[in-house]
């Protein structure tokens, strides 16, 4: 399937249109911002970590029985997927108080959430991603009720998949940001990404960050960060 | 019933104990604070108008079966109260954008919300008191989840009732900000105060603010706005 034209330029990805109106090509970029772009750097090869980790992992996710934009990967740095009508949502879960929870709550980075937290943020860079609740999200009409009860019961069986997974490489899943999109016959499935962009790694022996902190952080090892995970991953 | 001993000084109110235990004497002041009380001054007589106006409230609410820590006014500023553990949580309901809820989604001040927007906040102001969600209160414990469920329910309930009541006296009730309390035997019942401190009341004609908003913002005629709530309220 040949890449077309560039739909899209986002702060880490590229998407392309292809052949089939259906799918689109996604071209992962090196490009690290934080603080909503406020912080700018490059990530040597985090494109290709991030594309090949990102696709293991959605497949995982797919043979337990969680729809996702996952088509075919073509290259290191590029994959097909389905094209979707992205919900405005990014919806975090945590499993460790970490980042800014830390400071809303006065808790510890660390501190043990016996029951998972789920956070909704309105995807608008203008608008600085703020944190919102359910009502806010039918009042803005960023999704309807059912979707939003899909949404929720996906993001916590994600949760409970992911920990598993990564625990079984040694890392510990402290929280994570996913995506999720509507296909044309209105299916809400899982998009965008699950990489060290978007997930708080920290080994499960040491404590050590393998993640987009390092970056966020100044805390140096970043791109050796990013190759231990894809390591473990594809050991 | 004798006041007695100071219990605790808060921005716009003292609390007494008396000579019952489960009883306190509540104290309005004058003081006005706004921005998490980087803003101070004082707003002639608003301690008088707030416990006119928040004792007549909550008696029309007693009489609609919201139960209430109202016990009997004393005087024009003080009033007995049913000693309560304050449940941590700013309960905010919202009919129309105003305030933060405008530059949180980016939308005008005054649009109207189809369906009622209910906000949790922490209460607890060196945090600033954060805007929270339910995943937020179990984790930091702040209220059990059945809590959470009668504290949402009356908070509608509470809603509905005051927007009757504001609008036979010519007023739009923007927003308001309420706070629960728990009885010795474990019941939730509404506390705090409800006045032009803790509402945005706008005139249903001309769209005059007649809240803390003057204040907050230095709009002038703070007093008068908060004597016209009190004219209309014992017209």
């Amino acid at each position: 399937m040949e890449k077309r034209d560039l739909l899209y330029e986002g702060k880490a990805k590229r998407v392309y249109t292809t052949d089939d109106k259906d799918i689109v090509m996604v071209s992962y970029k090196d490009d690290a911002t934080a603080f909503n772009g406020i912080k700018k750097g490059t990530i040597h090869d985090k494109g290709k970590v991030n594309n090949e980790v990102s696709n293991k992992v959605m497949m995982y996710l797919e043979e337990n029985a969680i729809p996702t934009h996952l088509v075919k990967q073509i290259n290191e740095r590029e994959t097909l997927v389905k094209k979707v009508e992205i919900i405005p949502l990014e919806v975090i879960v945590r499993n460790k108080v970490a980042g800014s929870l830390a400071k809303k709550l006065g808790l510890e980075e660390g501190t043990i959430l016996k029951r998972p937290i789920l956070e909704f943020c309105y995807k608008k860079d203008e608008l600085g991603d703020p944190f919102i609740n359910v009502d806010h999200i039918l009042a803005a009409e960023l999704a309807t009720e059912e979707e939003i009860e899909i949404i929720q019961k996906m993001a916590r069986k994600i949760n409970e998949l992911l920990v598993g997974y990564f625990k079984n490489i040694n890392i510990d899943l402290i929280d994570f940001k996913i995506e999720f999109g509507r296909t044309p016959d209105g299916q809400v499935i899982l998009a965008d990404e699950i990489s060290p962009d978007t997930c708080r790694y920290w080994d499960a022996t040491t404590g050590e960050k393998l993640d987009k902190d390092r970056f966020r952080r100044d805390m140096g090892n970043v791109e050796e960060a990013y190759l231990e995970v894809y390591n473990r991953i594809f050991a």
